[in-house]
């Protein structure tokens, strides 16, 4: 399936030439990032809550302590949206009014449903894993039986999504260009600092894994 | 009103020593951030967008067109969430489980009302691009009363809010300790690199002010 006839709820309706739905648009940005917003409803109020996630195919995978309200709705089978949103820089233009910012998000609508056996489970946290950190799984201890019965895992499918885009320079007003104003990009990214060894690491550990660098080049 | 009470709707469950509401360090994660995630729900389905927002006083002020759905249906004084996180770091612990991501994050419920008259207006997004980019209103045309007419803000009194903040090392269990994985946190923060100037400034326009230097200065 591809997303290139939106919904009539995922159809970019402001600015629609700033609308992409194609899957490998989409997938470009959710692979680009590990941090979305997930929103939900209780009782007729809406939240709005971060988590991290993680991407295999179609499938987006969330996951949570089995306690928590969010993965209790959520495991539920409620409408849920998920938001990805990367920010890529200030747009300053010469008026207030065409000020905006460059940013790429997607916005993916439907319902999940808890990933079952351990397995499953494991392989559905791996993924979240690599998509955080790539290549830590291999490294550290695998959850435990008792550790999986803790944890949630939702499995959502993209089926229903789009994506929005801004890029390049501010567009202003043709009579505005003459004033005596700077304009461009303040552009912004998230980047990685030097690694912090936890307090209690044993000096025999204490060298940095090689995938932690290759993130931190690849971020910073 | 203090948030030292929080509702039913906004006490932390699940980790509750995370759970802050003291107006200072919510004020404190809404003044260093300027992007949220805006929950809204139309027709049973939830929505998450991202927007700039500003805070003066007790008042959050969300802007946009008032042609966006999401502004329409905001102004209509439905229930909201706004939802503002700072990813600061990944927190690499020895086992998958333990796990975490290092965070500020303010969740507020609420409804919001368009702020009416032009003056009024003027002032709030005067407050948002304050919030952006300090400094840069004083120097841009200020908004038009055609450009007025074309924006809708929003005031969401910040009434019921709660903050929720992980810092520090991964808590690894007492035998994974003595597991040979580096363990510790990679740092995260949003950085802003060079301005690009616009294609079309004019030379005459070249220099960078310094309340963007300050602003490059703050964030990197």
């Amino acid at each position: 399936m591809a997303f290139d006839a939106p919904t009539s709820r995922t159809r970019i309706n402001r600015l629609p030439k700033r609308g992409d739905y194609s899957r490998e648009t989409i997938y470009g940005i959710l692979d680009a990032a590990f941090l979305c917003h997930v929103g939900f409803v209780v009782e007729g109020q809406p939240y709005v809550i971060p988590t991290g996630y993680g991407r295999a195919g179609d499938t987006l995978y969330l996951h949570g302590s089995a306690a928590s309200r969010m993965l209790r709705t959520l495991a539920g089978g409620v409408d849920i949206c998920v938001t990805v949103t990367l920010l890529d820089g200030i747009v300053l233009a010469r008026s207030a009014f065409n000020h905006s910012m460059n940013y790429r998000s997607v916005v993916m609508l439907g319902r999940a449903t808890p990933v079952e056996g351990d397995a499953e489970k494991t392989e559905a946290l791996r993924v979240v894993s690599e998509q955080i950190v790539p290549g830590r799984w291999e490294q550290v201890r695998k959850p435990s039986v008792q550790e999986l019965k803790a944890t949630a895992v939702l499995a959502l499918p993209i089926a229903e999504a789009s994506a929005k885009i801004r890029t390049g320079p501010p567009v202003d007003e043709e009579e505005d260009y003459a004033l005596d104003v700077w304009a461009g990009v303040l552009p912004l990214a998230m980047k990685t600092g030097a690694p912090v060894p936890d307090p209690r690491l044993d000096p025999k550990c204490a060298k940095v894994p090689e995938y932690l660098e290759r993130a931190r080049r690849k971020q910073s």
